[in-house]
Order: structure tokens, then C-alpha cells, then sequence
């Protein structure tokens, strides 16, 4: 770190994202099917000639393929997991082969309800149908042969990523050497369905939604924006509420007036610029599949995992209620009792449901030795 | 409990509200007055001819004057606290004489947005002033006075009533005798101000919201319930959503349709019969007075808990997530180092926050006992 030119040499060079273009019909776990689809990816580090070193990292909610490095050296901000991501961190890429993408029903270049509908020569819009957490893995499965892998190295997320990875274990087993699951149990809770339902809610409610058949630019932004403050709120934690804001107010309010409180500026920021680079349908169609999500049948039938099957690191963050710790455990619990090579990870954190996109020492050394 | 006419004795008779009217200017903590106010309120039990055996119980953010008994035997629901207010109950209406009160700036009979603003003969509405807890507690006071009542034996609540127990005893030290604190802390915390805030969000930005200058019928009622949806989410617990709807969905969608879930089922119909009793510029004027609360700096100054002043009862609920266990052990601490005559105890319940709104034999005897 002493040595600027040797740290910038170990940075990421550019990325670039690219589209693969399947015209083949998708079908659709629910029924029904798309006429084709794109998925927007990007690549980092090099596919070695056996085509051995190819590692999934699947994205969150809101994330998309830009996983790590930045496009040009003055963007703000580089990829989401750039603290995990890039030369001799923990998932290597001078070893390994990174593939992001943005998921099936995404609003970030993949097809989803923003994308025209060839049939029709229009956007999908409120007629894009329901996808299922399946469907995005399978998705992820075109691209990954495309790009000439039939066996990953590994499949890493967090969250919703998380959930992917264990869809990677329970129908691709023999296809996956090992999966990290981060942030993310063996369903989706009732309460986080609770959380999600009042967040739709937001959106569903607001006129300019007009059951999803809005026109650009004209959609439920401001649903958007509370239903993602809502969400916001649940991927911090008290104490991390509590060191960010703790009860400080916008300053310049008469006394009489209402108090704005800055960490009412702070979520009305999160929710304005969120609804600047997602859009509703995408937000509906995600959530609800997110909310379909449930492992627990196939675990318990002993079709989830397997002891031949991918390895297992599952990772908790201790501030968690979204996904609590006792999730990870029940998913461990669920790995053991199946045979499987698992191990668990705790971040001892404040920072809750968001830990997993923090820099974190002690889950880079853990995680870049699982990955080997 | 054999004897069915000895528990029909036993059952309150049915109580009846009643408004105090009181025409003196009531100036407001933030600036400003009200020209007037009305307070309904109902009492339960008799005073005795000292006066000396009077309890106040204070509501939460939703409730009302109607602690106790039904109206009539075919009412639906007794009122709120009935688990514990009541002949031979923990609040012993053969013993104390009890008052509920409506609070200042709801809308269940007292003087709040709703009510006509006599200098314009229109409805406060939107004009209604901030007001705040220790507003709220004045104004109790006021009553109480009126009731022949200068000392009370004890004020009681939970949430919102726990913290208005609080600020008796910070103001009015010594005409309390004890104060039973249920679910609330030395202040509002900034997590549940960010939960507020986005209630509040979803009725701000309701298009019949009009700056809170709406007409009746044709307020928020879109954006009330959802707010209301959220703020229910807090009042429970995630092992309550397990329990009671787990993963269930609503029956009779086909497989292509988005799930509707129980428990979005459920919240629906609680935002929906809270809009049809609850008005929407007083959830914002009462959440905004709840963020406000804050005892913190009175505690640490010493001007809050006193030696000489009243006894405390501090009562935490194992799964509440709003107001956790913590802050009540904060509230313990800060009440020991004053040299308060202070006991704890804790209710192991899966409810949440609203855990002090139902039945428990421990806290029953534990609040009967701490009522002497």
C-alpha cells in the first residue's frame, strides 16, 4: 500500500459490460414464456483454458452486473462488491474468472418490463410476467454456457444472491463446486414478505402506477421512492440508526414547525435516487419472486443438498433481522444433517442486512479460503 | 369462575364517555395556543372522598378514552386495556378510581385536527399546531384537576402512554405517586423515527393529502392505511408472523398470478379499519409528538427520576423490536442512579410491541402488586 503505481497495478482494469442475446423461447417456471431474452454481463480476470475458474457473483435486490472496478478512474463509485471482488482480493481475480450479470426481470440491460416485447414492438411494461428466483438462475445458466463454463467454480451473493446460489445447489448440483451464501436463508420469512407486501403496496398504490401500464417517465415515483425508504430501513439496524443519524435534525425549522430529522433526509435522498436507476415493474416482479422463494420443502425432502453436492459457506451478520443469524443456522443445521462439507461464518457487525456489501477483513480472508 | 352470575358480577358496568370542557387558552410547548379544549374521557370505579386512589391510564399512538368494559354486552371488543383494568383485574376498579382519556390532538372526541377550530368556525384540519407529549400530558392534568383529583395514586401505559408516565413524572413529580412504564424508553429512538418518517411519507404523498387540507371522506385514505401497515409491522414480532401466517397464501390465484399472502391479506384489512377510525392529520401530529420524546438529557441531568419522587415500575417485552428490552433496562439505569425506588420485569412473549396489549398472568400480578 506504500507503493501508489504497485496499488494501481493491482486494480481492476475497466470493466465493460456486454449483452448475450438468446433468441430461443424462454419458458417460465409459472407458465408461459418470453420470445428471447438479453442479459446484460461483465467479466473479470481470464477463463482459463479448461474453462475451470468461472465464479458466479449473483446480485441483491437492487444490484446489477457491475460487480466490481470502475469504468473510468473519476466514477464515484465502482462496482458493488469491489470490496470482494478484483486482483488478490478475496474472490482473486488473477485466478479466477468473475461473471456478473443483472438478473432476468432486472431494470440494468437484461430483459425485464423495460425491455420492448418483439411480439408487440412495445415495452413489456405492467405485461412483463411473474418470474421466480428459478427463472433468474436459469437465465444465469444460458450465460454461463454461452460464455463456454459447464462447471462453476463457485456461485457467491449475498441476499437475494444468496438465494440464487442455493437455487445453483438444490437444480444444478453437478454443476457448482461450491456455494457462498451470504445474508440469506432457506426462504424468504414471513415478515420480510410483510415488509415487501407494504413496499409494493407504495407503488401499487400511487395513481401514476395504472397497474404497471405506465409510460416512461410518468410511472409511480413517489410510491418508489417510499416503498424503497421502507426497504432501506430494513437493511440497516437500530444501532447502525443510531451512529448514522441518532436523533439529529435538519437544521433551519421554526420551532412550530414540523422537526425534519436527518435521517428522514437521509431515506427521502435513498428513495429519490433509487427511483432514478430502477423502475417499478422491475421492483414488483423482483420482490415477489423473492417472496416465493422456499427451500425449506426440498431441504427437508433431502433435495437441496447433498453430500456429493457443492460445498457450503454460509455467512451471517450478527445485526441482521431481515435475515437474521438464526436463518443461516437453520440452513446449516438443514447442510449437516444432508452430510454436506458446510461451514459457518459471523460477521460480528451494526451495520445489519447491508454488512454484506461493507468491507469486512475477517469474511474477505474466510471467504478467498472456502473459494481456495 | 364456576359461577356465572358471581363473574357477571364482577364485569364493569358499562361505562360512558363524558367531554370536559375547558375554555381557558391552552398554550401550546412549540408556540402558539389552542383557544380552548375538549377532553373525552371515561372513568371506571369510584373516587374516594380524599381523592387519594385515582390512576390514570395512558394510551398508545391508536388508542382512545375507552380503557375498559363495553358499552353494551353485544359489543364486539371491550375496551383496550380490559385484560387489566377491571374489577378484582390488575387495575382494580373496586379499589382505584381509573380515568382514560382521549389524548389532545386525536380524533376520538378530544380536541385535535377534526374538532372546529371556534375562531374560525371550521375545522383545525391542516392548521392544527405541532403539539407534543408534554402538550398531551398538560392537558391530562387539566382534567384530572377538574375530576377533584390533585395527586394521582399512579400513571400507567404503554408505548405512547409509557412514555407519557415518563413525563409525569419529570413535570409533575410530585402529584404522581408511581408510574408504570410499559414498552417505552427514555426517548424515541432514531430507528423508530425512520419507521415514522416513512408512515408519514406514505400519507404526505397520498394526492387527497392536500397539505393536510382535506375534506372529510376525502383525506389520505390510501396513504393512511399503508402507513398504518408498516407502523403494524413493528407492533409485532418476526416469530409472530410465523406463527401466525407462516408462508399461507390467500387461495384462488392461478399460478401466473402474483401470490397474495396472508399476511398481506391481514395488514390490508388492518389499514383499512384503522382509515375508518382514525384521522390522518392526527397520526401525523401524535407520530410526530412520539419523535420528539426525548428524556435522555433530564435523566442524565438529574431533573427526570428523584429519590423522593414516584416509584417505577419498568415493564420490557422479550420480542418488542421497537422499543427493545434495552431501553428499558436504560430507563432502569438511569432511575437507579437517581435513587428512584425502581423494579423491572420482563414479559417473555413472541407478540412484540403490542405484547402489552394482551393477557399475561405475570404482569398482572406484578402490576397489581406494584399498585399496593
Amino acid at each position: 500500500m506504500s507503493d501508489p503505481k504497485a496499488q494501481a497495478a493491482r486494480e481492476l482494469p475497466p470493466p465493460a459490460f456486454q449483452d448475450f442475446v438468446s433468441e430461443a423461447p424462454f419458458p417460465l417456471e409459472l407458465g408461459g414464456e418470453l420470445p428471447g431474452l438479453t442479459l446484460r454481463y461483465e467479466t473479470y480476470g481470464t477463463l482459463l483454458p479448461d474453462a475451470s475458474n468461472a465464479i458466479l457473483v449473483a446480485h441483491a435486490l437492487s444490484g446489477d452486473h457491475h460487480v466490481a472496478g470502475k469504468y473510468a478512474p473519476d466514477d464515484r463509485k465502482p462496482g458493488w462488491w469491489d470490496h470482494y471482488v478484483g486482483p488478490g482480493k478475496a474472490v482473486d481475480t488473477d485466478r479466477f474468472f468473475v461473471i456478473g450479470m443483472n438478473c432476468l426481470g432486472g431494470c440494468r440491460g437484461s430483459t425485464g418490463p423495460l425491455s420492448v416485447d418483439p411480439r408487440t414492438g412495445a415495452p413489456y411494461g405492467g405485461f412483463f410476467p411473474e418470474i421466480t428466483l428459478g427463472d433468474i438462475v436459469r437465465a444465469q445458466r444460458l450465460l454461463v454456457r454461452h460464455l463456454g463454463v459447464s462447471w462453476l467454480h463457485a456461485v457467491v451473493g449475498g441476499s437475494m444472491g444468496g438465494m440464487q446460489a442455493l437455487l445453483w445447489c438444490a437444480d444444478y448440483p453437478a454443476e457448482v463446486g461450491r456455494i457462498g451464501v451470504l445474508a440469506a436463508g432457506l426462504s424468504q420469512s414471513p415478515m420480510a414478505i410483510a415488509l415487501n407486501t407494504v413496499s409494493r403496496a407504495c407503488v401499487e398504490r400511487d395513481p401514476g402506477y395504472r397497474g404497471g401500464h405506465y409510460l416512461p417517465g410518468e410511472g409511480p415515483s413517489s410510491g418508489l421512492a417510499v416503498g424503497r425508504m421502507l426497504a432501506h430501513i430494513s437493511y440497516l439496524s437500530s444501532a447502525a440508526f443510531d451512529q448514522k443519524f441518532g436523533r439529529a435534525v435538519v437544521p433551519g425549522s421554526r420551532p412550530g414547525d414540523p422537526v425534519r430529522w436527518q435521517v428522514e433526509s437521509y431515506l427521502e435522498h435513498q428513495g429519490a435516487s433509487f427511483v432514478r436507476r430502477f423502475d417499478a415493474n422491475s421492483w414488483l416482479r423482483i420482490t415477489r419472486a423473492v417472496d416465493r422463494f422456499d427451500l425449506t420443502a426440498r431441504a427437508a425432502a433431502g433435495t437441496l443438498f447433498k453430500a456429493d453436492g457443492p460445498e457450503l459457506l454460509a455467512v451471517g451478520f450478527s445485526s441482521d433481522w431481515l435475515y437474521p443469524t438464526s436463518e443461516l443456522r437453520m440452513l446449516m443445521a438443514a447442510a449437516a444433517a444432508a452430510g454436506v462439507n458446510a461451514a459457518y461464518h459471523e460477521v460480528v457487525t451494526d451495520a445489519g442486512h447491508d454488512g454484506f456489501l461493507l468491507p469486512d477483513k475477517g469474511l474477505s480472508v474466510r471467504l478467498n479460503a472456502f473459494l481456495g
